[in-house]
């Protein structure tokens, strides 16, 4: 029984059919459903049958036929070539935290939790064949919902090495629950002279529908493009036509299972990669590849929590944040909280917890100047975020505290594109 | 010195120029500034001076002009003609609960704090006159971030009495910061046999460009439609042309400052007003007028809250919860939160906290049934609430815990157009 085997699985009344996949853990099996979606079952008391043995040859000139005759070709697509580096293409790193899109990648190569090179890629993908010279790289292989503070800083020292080490663009496979987070980090964490590229699937690979080859595609074009950012690609819309490309700062999960789930918040997205032209524009400017020096400055001050603020609250929540280093409110309104609540906020500060204020509206800023909440807030040492948006301000809040001398400045001062609209509520 | 003055106030090193409006409090004076906004400030160590005494005058007759000559007309908009009951006119309760567009009222009326009648409203908004007979009712004064689900309450009963009194409609006055929840509130509390229209203000009256008017008149006509729901009327756009209707259960405040702020989220607003021409469409089906016999049901579990999860979070804030009725969780995508959270919610379901998931993305339905984080989750008992907005998610369980015997079924089961998507994540 091997992986790629199709294959049944009895335990516990449940039968699953499906691809058997390479698991990370010795406790369970990872079947590929019909649906697509992986299930895991654990090992103890499972009967396994092998429905139909992976017939499975590595199509190692990539022309898509499976077979591996000997063409002589000078198409440059041939894996070959494209796997002995190739001096007139571009360097581009890939970097795999897990995820969907990942997970697509390990299903075919095996390499769940080791260094993956460029040939295990272009058999996962053979369209990124003669794009670019490839490294792999795995800093973790976790479902997203699991990222943490730490596992950020591990893909900061990453990237910044592969960038060291020549690399002309990275390209991150990340899960899509908190790909806005990791994104909004690396943002604050790097100055980067190349583009740095998220990218994620919402429909696995075994799909119709799946968008992991047009995703990864696409990443590695905007990899290769001017715009050294910290880039989201992920589909423009529910065809496969266009990728777009957000600010990592500015980004937002908005749909919990679309392929276009990804937007822009308050703005269309900084630019769009055309899958079959293959060309990579911008709506607006950005910053030029080697305008600056690459810079790493990965501390993070972890103990800083979000509070999202709805009527009724019960003010205890205020006291998990006791002694805590930051806390970001997600407000009504222009930044608003309960009347009730601003004593104990004024004493948070007082303590010397930094409190920042965001909304729940999440387009358009804060401005606590107009009402009287706002200004008791002010009042109490609440720092406003503009209009930052709430998950990209607790990142920053933990970056600012371990980074920065002027907490208070850098919040209301846009490092990484994070703050968009002018200071004006009532234009 | 009174109301409707333009004065100066110095205080504190601060210096304030503006109307002087009622204030609710015998500790300081409201004063509307230039830009239109108020602000309160200490009477204690205050130096005022009167710049220019009001000059008011009832526009006793609603001709626009401001005298009360005695011109003869057949004018419907005639103000003595509209205060008079009119029987060939629907009877609209107006029913203000504070924010910036009862504020407008309050500062043309005087009436902050006690019942306003019909003359008073039409005082204030003269576009009113004509459309219906009116009856004013104050239900509380509050800036909409200091609403409680006590106040939920008197508003539930207050507008079921109107209703019961004779109401073709009610108009609902309300802040627009948490405009959404009490909607909600409403929607899960009252079966309505008119409609029932929450309206707001996002630019005060003194300004150019504010919403109030247009506002409460389309609020108004959209109450004497034939749609027996409890809706949200806003702008539509940033033109003083069309309001949009919003279902009670699906709209969300998208913007912290814009008129058109509002919006429905995931789909079309369920109708529109057109201002000038004074008609009200609607694009799907809804309850029609007469279709429901008024019935109210409007306890409420309050020990119910709502919380966040972001990267890093600390599992602290699920020790608060620790005994309450109910917690909604916004979780990450598919409505995921860390693994290591699952052990501590499992204790709580089994402590009898009933927990919700619903999912941060905003549109789409939460799906737990495809990645492992998810099948952990619902073994852990959380009850997914589909597509159901994450704040409205935590009104309905407030209710349902107090008046629905299976709780579970009924936070997977559309009562007021909560739930609107069908239940398949990969369409």
């Amino acid at each position: 029984m091997n992986p790629g085997d199709r294959v049944r699985v009895d335990r516990a009344d449940r039968t699953y059919e499906g691809v058997l996949l390479p698991s990370s853990t010795d406790e369970q099996f990872v079947v590929k459903l019909e649906g697509g979606y992986n299930v895991g079952v654990s090992r103890d008391g499972a009967d396994v049958s092998v429905l139909e043995e992976a017939v499975y040859e590595i199509d190692s000139n990539g022309d898509g036929d499976g077979d591996s005759d000997d063409e002589t070709t000078t198409d440059d697509t041939d894996v070959d070539s494209a796997v002995e580096f190739d001096d007139d293409l571009p360097t581009i790193s890939l970097i795999s935290t897990g995820g969907t899109i990942a997970s697509t990648v390990d299903y075919r190569t095996g390499a769940v939790t080791a260094q993956f090179d460029a040939e295990d890629v272009l058999r996962a993908v053979p369209d990124l064949a003669g794009r670019a010279n490839y490294r792999g790289r795995v800093v973790a292989n976790i479902l997203s919902e699991n990222m943490e503070p730490p596992i950020w800083q591990d893909l900061a020292q990453a990237v910044h090495e592969e960038i060291e080490n020549g690399a002309d663009g990275v390209v991150v496979m990340h899960g899509t629950d908190t790909m806005q987070y990791s994104a909004s980090a690396l943002s604050f964490m790097l100055e980067t002279p190349v583009p740095i590229v998220f990218t994620g699937s919402q429909r696995s690979a075994d799909r119709p529908s799946s968008d992991n080859v047009m995703n990864a595609v696409s990443a590695v074009e905007a990899a290769k493009s001017d715009c050294a950012e910290v880039l989201v690609c992920m589909h423009a819309s529910e065809s496969d036509d266009v990728c777009a490309l957000h600010r990592g700062t500015r980004v937002r999960k908005n749909h919990t299972s679309r392929r276009d789930a990804f937007e822009t918040v308050g703005a269309q997205p900084l630019g769009t990669v055309d899958y079959h032209n293959e060309t990579v524009s911008f709506r607006r400017d950005y910053q030029q590849r080697g305008e600056v020096d690459l810079e790493r400055s990965d501390a993070l001050e972890s103990d800083v929590e979000l509070l999202k603020f709805t009527p009724g609250m019960d003010p205890a929540f205020l006291d998990v944040v006791e002694g805590a280093d930051g806390l970001v409110i997600e407000g009504t309104g222009l930044g608003h909280v309960h009347t009730d609540l601003i004593p104990r906020i004024e004493e948070l500060v007082a303590d010397g917890t930094t409190v920042v204020m965001t909304s729940q509206c999440l387009e358009g800023r804060v401005c606590d100047r107009v009402y009287d909440t706002g200004r008791d807030l002010l009042d109490a040492g609440v720092i406003e975020a503009g209009d930052t948006l709430p998950g990209t301000a607790k990142v920053k809040l933990m970056w600012a505290l371990a980074n920065e001398e002027s907490v208070a400045e850098t919040m209301q001062t846009s490092i990484a594109g994070e703050l968009q609209e002018r200071s004006v509520p009532w234009e």
